[in-house]
């Protein structure tokens, strides 16, 4: 006698009818309430009882036989397989399912330990006017440029959307870069020796499977940038911070023994925005040198200098091929490119060329084909000029408001560059912590160094006096009403308590 | 006195007069040539030396005091910077230079131990007709579509070009593919547990930092995919390699010891070709729940499937969640695009969204906008039952071909489905890499396993008989042409040794 079936087919359903009765006929037979060898119902029948068109049913069935659930014997009919293995199709039987659920402890554990750092601000819903830090404005996007270019690549596009290219990058992007930082940045590199990434973090990944094991000394700078120092932790590194100070960072302070690695944002240090001298850069090069380190030279927001010239990045002054220097168009274009470099000393070139392979087998084609146009026609050099403008106006406009509302004495920092600036709050004023939270209240986004993305590897002079400000994606209007409202926060706080009036 | 300064200018070179300057006077500095305190020649002055316009020496100047190189006092004119820091300065002269190279040695080492896959084909220009792997057709792609999603795309782009997306990926793309999986492949998953991706290579490496560490055993098909191999390597894995034989892995074979990671290739085994049998995915689940592994099922070319219907994903079956499922758009869509994901049971959603930070912050906003709309407006099956049209019939083509050449009794596999298929060599003709050289030698690429991206720990009755033949890029042309130049090559090695003529 052959069963009728418990089955329920939804007419309404995005599955069409012939997979629903698949997927219901699989689940009975996985769940043991069909056994191997039971005779399935004629199509026919089956398609009278449940209403549906006996080629519906005929497919199922197919499809069910064709993946080893049902076997079909000419003149005989249709049974459930033999060849399943009833203990395994016990397991998943609810009741058992039940029981193993009980057993997901045994599931062998994640070993990763990590945190990533935040780069979308959890909180932007919330604010009118957010500070947050390191963002490009959304309209400086070089929208039209960019629409040429990836047009123009597409129409000349041969197999490179459909194969692979090399790992290490479109070639006629690494040369376009290898030319721009020549004049930029002072570096003289070939290009192979440039690699392109998915961004610096990428890279970080790149320079930490390199060099960090379990234990590996890796000297950061405190504070520093979150984004690296969880990951070389998340690497098993062993971070040695040195202090910055108003010259960038304690030169003097770096480690004496043998170390592989260093990680430092000399240009515009992240987060505390100063610059490193030319002889801290020297002194820097020079222990690099005795101890056998590879410096790691984070360049993330360099392209925006506003006073004097661009400054020679510390790989264009090392003659040793000490540094590797990291760089990005997050900044520059926008991060929704996903598109950075790194140059590397020539021994680097096929190790990192070879983890870059092994990470993702190299970047997506269409943004390196268009970002090489938009470098190699100029228009690149013409959009940073113009975002430059904007950013240099915001910055001014940024200072202005707060010399204007807290005094021509107030300390800030981090002004020569960069899409943000440092305000050291007086030691009598609330916490950083504090006034973050209460500009929140009012719908204003300022950033305390751990909400903005810096890592401090334990308190300092820094941690509850350091506020950041990231200016480069609001308005100048923003910014008056934004330093306005801190102001009206900051004067309610200070003004003394107020004493009830007598009363007649 | 003022020095006259070696100094030479080339008007035709490409960086500017004013950058050739500042320079060559900063290494003179950097060398020693130029010693703190020594005063610069005025403006004026060098300017005519030079030939050049007077303003071409200021910019240069200010740009050497704005980088702290030189000084400059009022009335008295620029000056060396005496801030330099001699000893640092002494390591930039030549002869310095030269005792430095030899300590070059010193330099921590790379402590990076690993090697990359292929994914290039490094002989691809020396060959006429190629049967390399896993190679979509290049005039497959969905160009004008493309463009089409693309310019939408991009006309609709609010601040995602400029900004971080979640880096699990953007939410349109994660839905659509949770969607597309449920009848494609009988895989049951909500959007968060999808994660967007670079590809199954990224994929891996999320794995591998979930999972291993130094030692950590993690089972792979034997033989297997090398970009997962080298990958699991790279990470100091301890391969457990189980056999593959004609119905898929050999599940019997699995260890009986508490694993925590297996990886596998169950629709159409790589590279061999085989299906894992409904019985053997059953048992391999029930092993994968008995010791507490998790299930890496990589199902890299599985949309394209030409006998019967398409498989059930091993995740598809997979009630308690032990399966890790890889997909990538590289295969069906272009590899130049650089996007796969994994659906990953709910408890590593977390943990797997925050590798992916880690390495990178998340994918292109542009693919995977594009990509999007490609799924949800019908495209993307649409293109999909086209190209499986096309690789049907070239693998009819090539079937065909091989038993026209070499008789109905060629051993052959993997014919159901994917993009390669895999030709046992009898045991009295010459070895796999001997075919593949004398082929290559008449410009027809054909690949042994090691050089078609296979991984075997040690060699094996597959080594030296199995010849993988990629069809999925090639015309039927291209592919009659290919074996009749096999066919000949196999001829002459087998022809008997000729007698030379009796001489009248």
């Amino acid at each position: 006698m052959t069963l009728h079936l418990p089955l329920k087919l939804d007419a309404s359903a995005a599955a069409s009818l012939q997979s629903q009765l698949f997927e219901q006929i699989r689940d009975l037979i996985l769940r043991g309430r069909l056994r191997p060898g039971a005779p399935m119902m004629a199509t026919r029948a089956l398609s009278r009882q449940l209403g549906v068109s006996r080629n519906t049913v005929l497919l199922a069935y197919e499809r069910l036989i064709a993946e080893g659930y049902l076997q079909s014997r000419p003149a005989v009919g249709t049974f459930v397989s033999f060849d399943l293995p009833e203990d395994c199709l016990r397991l998943n039987d609810p009741v058992r399912r039940g029981e193993a659920q009980g057993r997901q402890a045994d599931r062998h554990p994640v070993s990763f330990v990590g945190r990533a750092q935040m780069v979308v601000n959890p909180k932007r819903h919330k604010l009118a006017i957010d500070f947050w830090v390191g963002r490009p404005d959304n309209r400086s996007f070089p929208l039209k440029a960019w629409r040429r270019h990836v047009l123009r690549s597409l129409a000349a596009a041969g197999p490179e959307l459909t194969e692979y290219g090399s790992p290490a990058g479109l070639y006629e992007l690494r040369c376009a870069i290898a030319e721009y930082l020549g004049p930029a940045r002072g570096i003289t590199a070939t290009p192979e020796q440039v690699i392109v990434v998915a961004g610096c973090q990428q890279a970080l990944n790149i320079v930490a499977r390199m060099f960090v094991r379990q234990g590996t000394p890796v000297v950061v700078e405190s504070p520093c940038y979150q984004g690296a120092a969880y990951l070389f932790e998340s690497y098993g590194a062993r971070l040695l911070p040195v202090r910055v100070g108003p010259d960038g960072l304690d030169v003097a302070a770096l480690p004496a023994d043998p170390v592989g690695l260093a990680y430092v944002t000399p240009s515009h240090q992240y987060p505390l925005g100063v610059t490193l001298s030319l002889e801290g850069r020297l002194r820097l090069l020079e222990w690099a040198w005795r101890v056998g380190a590879y410096v790691v030279e984070d360049d993330y927001d360099s392209d925006f200098r506003y006073q004097g010239s661009p400054l020679t990045a510390l790989k264009g002054l090392d003659t040793h091929g000490s540094v590797i220097y990291l760089g990005t168009f997050s900044k520059s274009v926008g991060a929704g490119l996903r598109v950075g470099y790194m140059v590397v000393p020539r021994e680097l070139v096929e190790p990192a060329a070879t983890v870059k392979a092994l990470l993702d087998n190299g970047n997506p084609w269409l943004e390196q084909a268009a970002l090489a146009e938009f470098i190699i026609g100029g228009g690149y050099a013409n959009h940073l000029r113009r975002i430059r403008q904007t950013y240099l106006a915001r910055r001014d406009c940024l200072i202005e408001a707060l010399r204007h509302h807290f005094g021509g004495g107030i300390e800030l920092a981090g002004l020569e560059g960069g899409m943000h600036l440092v305000w050291r709050l007086p030691a009598d004023w609330m916490s950083a912590a504090e006034l973050q939270a209460a500009a929140q209240s009012r719908g204003v986004g300022i950033y305390s160094l751990p909400s903005g993305a810096a890592y401090e590897p334990r308190p300092s002079e820094y941690t509850d006096r350091t506020i950041m400000l990231g200016y480069s994606s609001v308005t100048e209007r923003q910014i008056r009403e934004g330093i306005a409202r801190l102001a009206d926060i900051v004067a309610d706080s200070r003004a003394p308590a107020r004493v009830p009036a007598a009363v007649g």
